[in-house]
């Protein structure tokens, strides 16, 4: 399966010869992960909570369940989710008094009881994330990790004192998503969305996007910028060194499994998975090459690697009665950055044969410094697995004098800054307009729907 | 508050003081979990990982939610749990075709997925576990930690070759299980439970019981042999070596956060949580005291020891601008088994004062071998811990010659062995049977109900 000539299928095969989830669940859009595909979400949780936790946030876990009478509060955040909640509306057999909500996001859940949380200034800022599924109920067609009905979230939920502060966070959040994406190889672009398709509620919405292969951008990180929106709706004050009461400033930070759709999607190859070293379950797996009347000390020369390594990085030894060829294929599937193969000829030039995943490169190293080597060349692999998808990034991206000329990839044209020609480049590309680039970016020439002279950026792109 | 005197309010005021959860979020039997409530499910949840996947038992994740049409396939199952069960009947605006069920166990939605899992003897055993969020909608007065509608859950479910492999499985259960209560310093007993009171779709079902003191015996763990019961619902079978299919014998281990409540009770005090070393997130506090004039020394010296520590323990250092004796009653609240104090007699002895949390014990102990002492302390207060808790559940299993002699403790009695005695037990003390040990003793004497020769022996107490 060529992944250019059919990246649908050739997504899905990946998926399912690395077995990460199983799709026969009898529910659409809700898979069931299995240990692999679960050992990788585990392993950018773990990246997750070191951030976060590293940046004084603190991990809490609120009910999964909203009361409608709290979810309805808020109207336009209702107003943009009412259509995607699943409704619980019995318990056992009799019906509920107040109606049920699976959170779709946890704004009306939380903002409640910070209201109970802050009550002076010295409660602030209130920095607490939280590690969950969400729930929508999707309409369009789903399809593994990038479009999926149960959701596993992770969203960081802030309070400041001011609106400043509150950008302040906003900044920190980039940080953190900025370590992050390296951590997951992932390259991206920060849009500051239009007002017109900003997250319901929000004062503004910073969307970080990726690019898939097919030339189709993919949120992968979010940032929001509430204002005191649902602190009026909520009550959640403070007061003051002044003694009087404010409304507080909120922001949340949001990602999901789609990091690992993006990382499938854009280093994966023919043989299957290409997986980050930061956050492959299994770094380096140990293929012993077995000779007749050898195996004994071949069998042993491994399993003395694996205990050599064990300490300093995440190795498997596979020592099934396959043949060699059968365990390549299986651990190359499945993404394992570096497969050290030790056969008769390698113990006995004490050395070892070392294969990058990702390049196929294959050379023999000494074994006195494997542990440093393989040390290294792990760090060389996400340097250089980062750089390759950067650069295709930046190929990506597309400047068109006119939305007319508009193509596969994020499509970057000057706008008069109106709404109305925003909403044309949707209407005339069938794109998604990601929006204008946070990191200001120079506007020249013309609008690219009026033609009347540019005063910003737009990106816009067909959307996942 | 004296635990003695209202042990319903200490418990509800010692969890506030710890700031464990937070009660106040609108729905009854769902609190928001705390970051130090939090922190302490965590150190569990790490608990149980570690047992699992040392034995062999694979982390996977299903879905939250299940189809109604796969809930209703096994009849005794859903008889047991549809009378408690939330239901999602909407998506959006419109009602769903299938209702769907937040999960109250998961054997509905894994075993349909197993039968596709499993096609030979050499797919098994079949080892998995998950740890979800799991729903009851509980009609009974909630109580935090003990009896919730939003329950923390870590669920094993296993499928065997033969019924017997299936009673090796619990074999191993309950070898893992005796590991991680003495993690948890909380003594139990095994019951087989009566034929009457089993899991709804069981062959037979095991629990490990602890008493709390306040008399009842709180459940802390679940087996459950499954025999082919659940197979045969839902086509889990295998090919044997001879060719013949055959139905798979099934078991799983439950346990939730009603681990945590038992702690709270049993090892808890006048000044809040006791916790056990191994699940606390702070093992060691250090306190400086300061005197005029020599702040900065102190704190140096403080900030030496933290660092002195930190690769050998969880250790924290408390430089909030409080003074000491308000510091001592935050972390006695929140259960650190022990406080360093740092003043500036210790320092010009190079000695610090080192407090057991547990037996209050204060004493001197030299600098320079502080890390040793202290690794050791925490060992003996771990291994004190349950030894005493031990103690009180030995002395709180009482022997009765008859029923109307029942007491609060667990009541041991002989029984004759028939279901109308048993059921007697309940009907004339108002308690649960607990069912027979699962280790056995001889029985004596006369059933406690009829007086007829007794066959075996029947446990029976008030239970959460």
């Amino acid at each position: 399966m060529r992944k250019e000539e059919d990246f649908s299928e050739w997504y899905a095969a990946v998926i399912d010869k690395a077995e990460l989830r199983d799709k026969r669940y009898p529910i659409k859009g809700m898979d069931v992960w299995l240990p692999y595909g679960w050992s990788i979400m585990k392993r950018v949780e773990k990246a997750w909570r070191e951030e976060f936790d590293a940046t004084g946030h603190r991990e809490v876990n609120f009910p999964l369940l909203i009361p409608e009478t709290e979810f309805q509060k808020e109207t336009e955040h209702v107003k943009g989710f009412e259509a995607d909640v699943y409704w619980v509306t019995h318990g056992g057999r009799n019906p509920l008094d107040v109606r049920l909500v699976l959170r779709p996001t946890s704004e009306t859940a939380m903002y409640p009881m910070f209201a109970l949380w802050v009550r002076s200034h010295a409660d602030l800022p209130l920095k607490v994330y939280q590690i969950v599924s969400t729930f929508r109920y999707e309409t369009k067609m789903t399809r593994a990790f990038l479009r999926v009905r149960e959701i596993h979230f992770f969203e960081s939920h802030t309070a400041h004192a001011t609106y400043e502060h509150a950008e302040q966070q906003i900044q920190e959040d980039l940080q953190i998503n900025e370590r992050l994406m390296r951590s997951f190889c992932l390259p991206y672009l920060v849009s500051k969305r239009p007002e017109w398709d900003k997250f319901p509620g929000a004062h503004f919405s910073l969307g970080a996007d990726t690019l898939l292969p097919t030339g189709r951008a993919l949120q992968v990180a979010t940032f929001h910028h509430y204002k005191d929106n649902f602190a009026r709706v909520y009550g959640v004050t403070y007061e003051d060194a002044d003694g009087t009461r404010k409304y507080v400033h909120q922001t949340t930070d949001g990602m999901s499994e789609r990091l690992i759709g993006g990382i499938i999607a854009i280093h994966g190859d023919e043989k299957g998975l290409v997986l980050p070293p930061e956050i492959a379950p299994v770094q380096v797996v140990i293929v012993p090459i077995l000779e007749k009347g050898r195996q004994d000390e071949i069998h042993n020369a491994a399993r003395e690697l694996l205990e050599l390594l064990k300490p300093h990085l995440r190795v498997h030894l596979d020592d099934r009665d396959l043949r060699p060829g059968e365990k390549f294929y299986h651990w190359e599937a499945k993404g394992v950055p570096i497969r050290v193969e030790l056969g008769p000829r390698d113990l006995a030039k004490k050395e070892a044969v070392v294969v990058r995943r990702d390049t196929g490169e294959k050379r023999s190293l000494p074994a006195a410094s494997l542990i440093h080597q393989l040390k290294s060349l792990l760090e060389l692999i996400q340097v250089d697995m980062f750089s390759r998808a950067e650069k295709v990034l930046k190929e990506g991206i597309v400047a068109i004098a006119s939305v007319d000329d508009a193509r596969d990839g994020i499509n970057k044209m000057g706008w008069c800054g109106r709404q109305e020609c925003g909403l044309a480049v949707t209407e005339r590309t069938g794109m998604s307009v990601l929006g204008t680039p946070y990191y200001p970016e120079p506007a020249s020439g013309k609008c690219a729907v009026c033609g009347e002279p540019a005063k910003d950026v737009l990106y816009a792109a067909k959307a996942y």
